[in-house]
């Protein structure tokens, strides 16, 4: 049985949360004397507010509240899904996102931190509908419910269920063995990187809405910027430096900062998953940059670095920032992001895709097959990070990807059956159930979603928070047997 | 140790059992009067047998001859090596085909079932020519080795290896005891019905040439045709028909026609890879129809069945002949192209790609997973066939699925590097290791493969081999440990 009290209660106090950050907009359309917008968020914040606080008192219990791990999954789907619903308003009542569809694709977009957009002038917006959609990208980055998880005293041990519905990697990791410090500890460490890429992009001369804006894109590996050209609007190397180390930091397991933190760096140096990731950043940069250079693409291998490394962080990771239009760079180049669209970020980190650690152990699972077949009866085992791992560990991450690749295909059929050509239609698939945002051809980074139809856009609403919580999560609650007995 | 005496000894069997067969093109040639291609083949063939049989004379030996896994493997990836160069001489001989590269991209594209070809002008070769270029998918569709086990009776119980390093599918079943029985059985069955469609195709009014070339293509689902337009050179419904039915004949196991024959449908009707096969078949040809007859693509629903039928048939079992340029049909129906792309025939079948069996146990684990994220504690089977799955066969699906993947992105990255467009080099990429031959972009179905660098072409080779070997057989041997000891 679901218990609908208890899962009422969290899930109003979940939009309440997501309500009382529309404060933050409200300043800065304050601010910026963009009374439309401040009034668009306040009649917003205060309706919320009211209706889900009524929820809220009304579902109140005396205990402490446990959760299933089925509660998880549906709790969580539903807050992703409301939390869009409430958080796409504001654009409406303004008129700055007229069609209410693409509102909810905008605002899924952003707490997916996917970074798609549908806005085809982004610097005609208001200020603060501008900061509003970058902070739905760094509420999303961490996890909301993680957030709410970590602020709300009642939910204690029972907590993890929804950690795991919503944290990315096959594998959640209790960093403390309290489920509400571990919560803490995460967004402490978000928190705290956040705080540091904003100081250095102000010491590059960003003022501090572009400085923080931009590093809610980063941390969260989203990809929404304020300006139209998105990063390439700053022709500083020291800001692309910048974002570009700190989408490859957000990319990281969140919990290994903890383990840095405490000075372990034993456990450190023998994360496979790290390392893997590392290596895929760098060498694929090595290669683009070596395709642009030969291909006399730019001008000296320094240009050419940065653009390739800056790319790559942004894809790899599935930020979605762009400083160059790699729709128009050599096949080759292209060729090689197109792989990095499969891959992703790492488990615990900001980032989404298939992740790294899911590659290594299908690496590992082919590799000790083939040992299998040499010599049938030896014993092989499988190791990561220095620990054999565990059989049904590699059956979630098969069934995972299984259900991600048939997702993808599925997908492709239907934005292919709207009339986009093919290749859009796969990257479109690719870039949205990956979070990534930009992809290639009619979604290049040049380009945007509003030219497709309603349909697409409340499909793609799905495919990116699908892609956000691991696909399990989502799809578990549309089997008949969930909901039986 | 590697019985090399052994394996030199019926490697060098297979090689004359494929010389001798060049005694059809030299017939075919005497018959139309063509004396170079004659020439050609007679010299090929004499240097051949009498090397070979020089080398099968000297490793002659007084016992039988088993073999392991590990031989199995070597032994089938030398003999498709060095069969496609043998085979690819007589193109250079004549200079229908001037550039050995190109000569033996085309062979190995024959043997392996592929389909892909260079020829940029195909009805200016001489009769042999092409009647040589269509024997060569035959002799590879139902597998070289395949044969030699089943005519050579020095090879007993030791067989085995073989005919798993050379038959499609994760598992094969030996369908009676002995091996070399198995053997017979299957060529038997591939003979009787290639007469059949010989036949069909001959009461169509096609003449004795086309009827056994397109017969070969279709049976080893090939795709070669000595027509430049494919089987679209032919507008009879009937032989259009005819060949969409042998194809999706030729697409399922053949295994199941010896059920069938000894009277068993029982077996027949529970068999899910069957069953999902047929599903596919039909669900995408309704797509596809229903898409060309809503966007006007051709006139009245029957021409729409019919073309969608075809391709439909021709891309699931890997075929790849055409009856329209699917290339310029609309983005859905390209779209379903695609995604049969990935699935390709059943195990046991001529066909290639990553098998039915495979799609089908993936999605069973998947929704085994999901089972068990709801119901951690319950236990789960997972049944094909009626039967339970075993767990290390699941296994070895996984490691297939992944190296198929992780080679599939690695050939479009190569592909890419030559400079073609994304889509062309990643659908370059998936129809050489899916042995399908036409793609979309510039392998188009009224493409061909002239246009690459040489080193494309050798690429290629590997690739289309490597998918016919089913991915273990020739990758393990690339393995530093397969040579160690």
């Amino acid at each position: 049985m679901i218990n609908w009290r208890a899962l009422l209660h969290v899930l109003s106090f979940i939009v309440i949360i997501v309500s009382l950050f529309m404060t933050a907009p409200i300043v800065v359309g304050a601010i910026y004397r963009e009374w439309d917008s401040v009034i668009s968020f306040s009649l917003t914040a205060v309706s919320s507010l009211t209706f889900f606080g009524f929820v809220f008192h009304k579902t109140r219990s005396s205990g402490r509240f446990s959760f299933t791990t089925r509660d998880g999954f549906l709790l969580v789907s539903l807050s992703w899904i409301i939390v869009s619903a409430v958080g796409s308003v504001p654009f409406v009542i303004t008129g700055d996102i007229p069609s209410y569809t693409e509102a909810y694709f905008e605002t899924m977009s952003g707490f997916t931190t996917t970074g798609a957009s549908i806005l085809t002038a982004i610097e005609e917006l208001p200020y603060a509908m501008l900061f509003w959609r970058s902070l739905t990208h760094w509420l999303g980055g961490m996890g909301i419910v993680v957030l709410v998880v970590a602020v709300m005293p009642l939910i204690g041990i029972g907590g993890m269920p929804l950690i795991q519905a919503e944290s990315p990697g096959p594998k959640v990791d209790k960093i403390v063995p309290k489920v509400r410090e571990t919560a803490k500890i995460l967004w402490g460490i978000y928190i705290g990187l956040s705080a540091l890429e904003t100081v250095l992009l102000l010491f590059g001369g960003m003022n501090l809405f572009d400085a923080l804006t931009h590093t809610f894109g980063t941390m969260a590996t989203g990809g929404f910027s304020p300006k139209g050209v998105s990063v390439g609007f700053y022709p500083s190397p020291y800001i692309q430096i910048v974002i570009t180390i700190f989408m490859v930091l957000a990319g990281v397991n969140f919990g290994l900062y903890f383990t840095l933190l405490r000075g372990d760096l034993k456990t450190l140096r023998k994360n496979t998953e790290l390392r893997v990731y590392l290596v895929i950043f760098f060498g694929s940069t090595l290669l683009v940059m070596v395709n642009l250079l030969t291909s006399g693409f730019y001008e000296g291998a320094g240009k050419s670095l940065l653009l390739a490394s800056f790319q790559t962080a942004s894809i790899l990771t599935t930020t979605g920032y762009a400083t160059a239009d790699f729709d128009l760079w050599p096949s080759f180049s292209k060729a090689v992001l197109f792989v990095l669209m499969f891959i992703g970020g790492s488990s615990g980190s900001t980032g989404g895709g298939i992740k790294v650690v899911r590659i290594v152990t299908f690496f590992k699972l082919a590799s000790n097959e083939m040992k299998y077949l040499l010599n049938p009866r030896g014993v092989h085992t499988m190791r990561m990070n220095g620990e054999a791992i565990r059989k049904d560990m590699v059956y979630t991450v098969t069934g995972f990807i299984f259900l991600y690749t048939g997702l993808l295909l599925l997908i492709t059929l239907a934005v292919a059956a709207s009339g986009i050509d093919l290749l859009s239609s796969f990257s479109t698939a690719l870039v949205t159930l990956g979070n990534i945002g930009p992809g290639f051809g009619k979604v290049g980074p040049t380009q945007n979603y509003h030219f497709m139809a309603p349909w697409i856009h409340w499909l793609l609403s799905l495919s990116m928070m699908i892609g956000r919580l691991e696909v399990y999560t989502v799809l578990i609650i549309l089997t008949p047997r969930f909901w039986k007995k």
